[in-house]
């Protein structure tokens, strides 16, 4: 049976190193000053004691903090270059049209191929956003080199291309970024019990993957409480409140950094929000637009409904139709190429592009939705024509085209993006999924305060004072609730603050959000989970509250019944027997098989050990002086672990559900009087939990 | 062995009614229109149906907002009005000194003693917070009446005339109200179980009562965010993501209740922050100014510490000490009043109060502390004169005092108000403790950036444009950081952005509230810890990370090997016998006394009833021709609970630990090989932990 953890002690041999460094020192002594030298490596000794103390990594979580936010930082940096380089070189070709279309389309391209192609060489992991997959890790499954550090360089590199793709592809940061920083978590770790030794054990290692996806979040937006608050929300069924602190400690030392660099960077004069607003906070809104505001909530929960079920449709169709399927298992860079081609051709600005302020960067996008201003206003100006290049002071002039006006090419964009950034995500490289959603949000949060605008353009309450509607909080609330909706999350309300610097709008803003999230949780499940069941990873449904029968099924119902018991007398033949037709990870050990006395259990890989060495045993013939070896049987020659929880038969599948998520369990056996009369695995857990929508089949 | 919830599931008998209903209506239907009541009576049902559907319970979280955001704003409302009463008398009086005396000492005696009076007259446990009580309830243990509906009248009544002393006792309201919407909490869920049967369980109780802590915040400050994360971080150790989410519904139809009232009073034009802030937000704080914002964490982490002893330590005075036990045991009226004599004459405008503020209300205190202007800079003014009464435009006025200047001014209320914070709380009416350490860190905050501001005049950096120092921002961080180190929470800085209507400060402020609950968290227990402590309510500590030693003790080292079992087969004698001599809630039953086969458990009450049937078996004769009765064993007369859950002897205390704060059990037995061999409940573990600290008394 696994459990939460279990922990092994080893006391280090202090005094025996000492001793030997003695030695060491004392052998050495004819190098100069080695009175100096002592004491320097004396005061290095104090601060590794200090840095390494057992239990005590605050050190580890603000290094992480730091780590990341540089690596951000470096990685916008780079991008910004980058595109730029673009802009520049799309401005230089001039009037050319086949050349400005082939400069527009060939640099996304070329840059989705070779992210496609790098990453996928290096490791298939580091495609997509890792979060499902951490999900999965942080319920207790191990994945192997998931977070192994070669990971590391595959997905940087991927990612900055990829994002320096831009607003063609239309990808984010957010998912990557908690890869990355779970990777380097985990490497921490390492080092860290290199140095500890193993006091520390599993739990230790959830607790810093856990901060880690925190900082990851936080380090891309520089917004600590938020970042804390999605990564719990997106990543665990339950958690510490010690695992809260300690993440709200790192992601603050990331978030700081990551700001205080752009300080240095002399991009801004102090430290700042990223979208910085400039909404009248006097009089954000008026008491009716409430209203307005829960019916953006049910608008962007509808969408977010539409785009869950498309987006888990097309992952399985690419992989069930031939063509995509061939494509993506042999040639990857291929179809990351084609899809970008499409993409960059539909967004070239002279076509259609034209119409979907394709001009602009994401974060330009996201600046200019949460623009003060009410555009269906400025839009009555008729002086109004669009600079060649793009106006840094008037980034809505993007989105104004008389032909269409505002609405229409805000209506376009959103139909338009739909698909696109559904298709977007079956492209199998390094990318992050979230940011697309909230600029899409927030466009149609724009959308629909622009309607309002227009429909009441003094306001609603017409006594006397004019207060005119601010778009921009229709957008600041679409963003948080059609984000929120899709990856089944509150705290993007909070985010949408801690970005714009503003927290005016609190109530309307969380109250789109809930409804939003009432819509998408009760008919979808979130896009991690969706992706998840999609790439057939662990999982256990949740039991929803209206299948009443679930209250009466216990674990007698479930169990597994048919499972390999070893007896602790058992030789040779019985364990060879028992590991060659089964491939459970590990035993339970039972007195005898008459009795099914539940003892212990006993680790695959031990077993494994057991039948090499009694195989060598039987090879090599026994001298006649020698001690008679390696004939114990399996009680005698094997580290039999002790259960430390065991369920009974009448243990409810409530409480057994419970069990599995808290202790992230993986397989418990079930005693009856001491006997060992069942198992049960997640497996089980999972179908006796989707039996319940089908009761007939329980018995 | 108590678990975290064992399920009845108990058929609702539909035909039967439905055929009892048909019969009624048939009975009545000589009443006029028989079709149209029973159509009537269908919808009914059918909305009945709706409303109390199983585990689809949104409409009671959404009531429960409701009726607290009205009871908070009510309670609000008549406060205002009872102290504006008293404000009035005050200055009607003229120039009278005594008269003015008497006004003002007489009326908070008089409150402050009648809501003690009253609340503990109805019952005792009214007085206080709630927080530590609801605290030990959440972790399992039931305080039998502390959630009774009775306490509520007691507690509303009384809260009110404590608030409505203001700022002469300086108490504040988030406590009581976190305790009476965990009543109105309870009170529903039995409304709601009486209807829909018992297919709910203790463990929808708990979701509801860990809902309803987080409105009692949200209703009191409008902040639904900080309500929820506050809640979870003072009440429990580990939490679900479905339980946060749960709060967060509550929270937001409560606070947007709350503030929606406030609009229909026509206190503001629309729906804004409660204490409403105008610092410039395009620039904020200067960067080196983080580290004041560090410092002044410091000093607040370093004074929260000095509160928490001294709190802990008054609070077990007044117990110890003879005069003020024996006055707190039989006349708590008249320590109240007495308290509430020395912190009125304390208080007195023309004395002491006169440097202290003493005339502003609570929320005034924190509006002017709030200020965007710099006092000191407001004081170079010759011409100001305080005037007769506190005038709204300038309530920093009250602070300045020529004689000792606004610097003065601060140091005194933070000297006299830490003694008087602290003796506030040993009086024994229904009072909350975290509003006034609110006031009092935003004033340690204020006198901070004022001095900085004083030191640096033209702001820190000096290179051309003037950036001034705004001590506003130091008295948000400050309030957020003192608050937050005495509760142990990092929320507060979330609470202080919601109330506050603007989030520029975000970074500088968690960093101060992160330095100030490190070092309070590292040499004190939080202030409902320290309640706890010294009410002696049950409290399992946390196994502090630097015991290395604590990884390896298992469970078979502080289990307790003493405690009574009961054979299956034991009659009438064995069961008095041990009911008799141990008062345990619950038994084991073992297969036989020699071989301590574990078979299940069985509740005291079950073995008393079983002792009353046998008795009353004994005393009467029986007659000759009856069936023999209840000559039966403890096996087949009482129900034997069967054992969902077992530890083993080898579990580790960390595991244990875990299993009890995760599954909120009171009492496992441990078994080998079937055998019960012990049994750990909290006091078991409470003590094996303390023995960490003193390793040699662990075998």
């Amino acid at each position: 049976m696994a459990t939460a953890g279990s922990w092994r002690v080893r006391r280090e041999p202090h005094a025996a190193q000492e001793e030997a460094e003695r030695i060491l020192v004392l052998e050495e002594s004819w190098r100069p000053w080695p009175r100096t030298r002592r004491t320097i490596r004396g005061c290095l000794e104090c601060v590794k004691r200090q840095l390494f103390r057992v239990g005590d990594d605050w050190y580890f979580l603000f290094f992480l903090g730091v780590i990341m936010a540089l690596i951000s930082f470096a990685m916008d940096f780079t991008v910004s270059r980058l595109s730029n380089a673009h802009k520049w070189l799309y401005q230089e070709l001039g009037d050319h049209l086949l050349l400005k279309y082939l400069s527009w389309t060939i640099y996304p391209i070329a840059l989705s191929a070779f992210s496609t192609g790098f990453s996928q060489s290096i490791t298939p992991h580091s495609g997509g956003s890792g979060i499902p997959e951490l999900k999965t890790i942080l319920t207790g499954v191990m994945l192997e080199e998931y977070l192994a550090i070669k990971n590391f360089g595959a997905k940087v590199v991927g990612l900055t291309c990829t994002l320096a793709c831009g607003s063609t592809i239309f990808l984010g940061k957010v998912g990557p970024f908690v890869h990355l920083s779970s990777m380097i978590a985990a490497y921490l770790g390492k080092i860290r019990t290199s140095v500890v030794g193993e006091y520390e054990n599993k739990s230790k290692q959830t607790e810093m993957l856990v901060a880690a996806a925190a900082v990851g979040v936080a380090t891309v937006f520089g917004a600590p409480i938020s970042g804390v608050l999605f990564s719990i929300e997106v990543m665990s069924s339950h958690f510490a409140v010690r695992d809260y602190w300690r993440g709200f400690f790192s992601a603050t030392c990331g978030a700081f950094m990551f700001r205080l660099l752009a300080v240095f960077n002399s991009e801004q004069e102090t430290i700042t929000a990223l979208f910085k607003t400039n909404f009248k906070i006097d009089f954000p809104f008026d008491l009716p637009e409430t209203f307005f505001f829960m019916v953006l909530g049910g608008i962007c929960g509808i969408l977010s409904c539409a785009y869950l079920f498309c987006q888990r449709w097309l992952l399985g169709y690419v992989r069930r139709n031939t063509i995509t399927a061939k494509l993506l298992a042999t040639d990857k860079p291929i179809y990351s190429s084609l899809v970008a081609l499409l993409l960059a051709s539909i967004t070239f600005p002279p076509s259609l592009g034209h119409f979907m302020a394709s001009r602009l960067s994401m974060k330009e996008h996201l600046t200019s939705l949460f623009d003060n201003q009410t555009w269906g206003l400025l839009s009555q100006n008729a002086s109004l024509a669009r600079s060649p290049q793009v106006d840094p002071e008037n980034l809505w002039l993007e989105w104004w085209e008389p032909s269409i006006t505002i609405y229409g090419s805000l209506a376009l964009f959103l139909v338009m993006k739909f698909w696109m950034l559904i298709l977007a995500t079956t492209m199998p490289m390094p990318a992050g999924y979230f940011m697309p959603l909230f600029v899409y949000g927030a466009a149609i949060g724009r959308l629909v305060g622009e309607v309002v605008a227009f429909l009441f353009p003094h306001g609603i309450q017409s006594d006397g004072v004019v207060n005119t509607i601010t778009p921009g909080g229709y957008a600041l609330a679409g963003a948080a609730a059609f984000s929120g909706s899709v990856t089944h999350t509150l705290s993007t309300a909070l985010l949408a603050f801690e970005v714009t610097g503003q927290i005016a709008h609190i109530l309307p803003v969380i109250l789109a959000v809930l409804v939003a999230n009432a819509i998408a949780q009760k008919f979808q499940p979130s896009f991690y989970d969706g992706t998840i069941i999609v790439k057939k990873l662990p999982y256990l449904p949740r039991i929803r509250s209206r299948h009443i029968g679930s209250y009466s099924v216990t674990t007698r119902q479930f169990m597994n019944t048919h499972f390999a018991v070893l007896a602790k007398g058992a030789g040779f033949e019985e364990v060879l027997q028992v590991v060659t037709s089964t491939d459970d990870l590990e035993y339970p050990i039972v007195e005898s098989t008459e009795s099914l006395m539940l003892v212990g259990m006993v680790q695959r890989t031990e077993l494994v050990r057991y039948l090499q060495t009694h195989d060598e045993a039987k090879l090599s013939p026994q001298e006649p002086g020698e001690k008679p070896r390696c004939n114990g049987t399996l009680g005698d020659d094997c580290t039999i672990e002790p259960i430390t929880l065991q369920l009974s038969p009448w243990t409810s599948l409530h409480q057994a559900h419970n069990l599995f998520e808290l202790l992230n369990l993986q397989r418990v056996f079930v005693t009856s009087l001491g006997q060992v009369i069942g198992a049960v695995s997640r497996s089980e857990m999972k179908k006796a939990i989707e039996d319940l929508a089908n009761p007939k089949t329980l018995k």
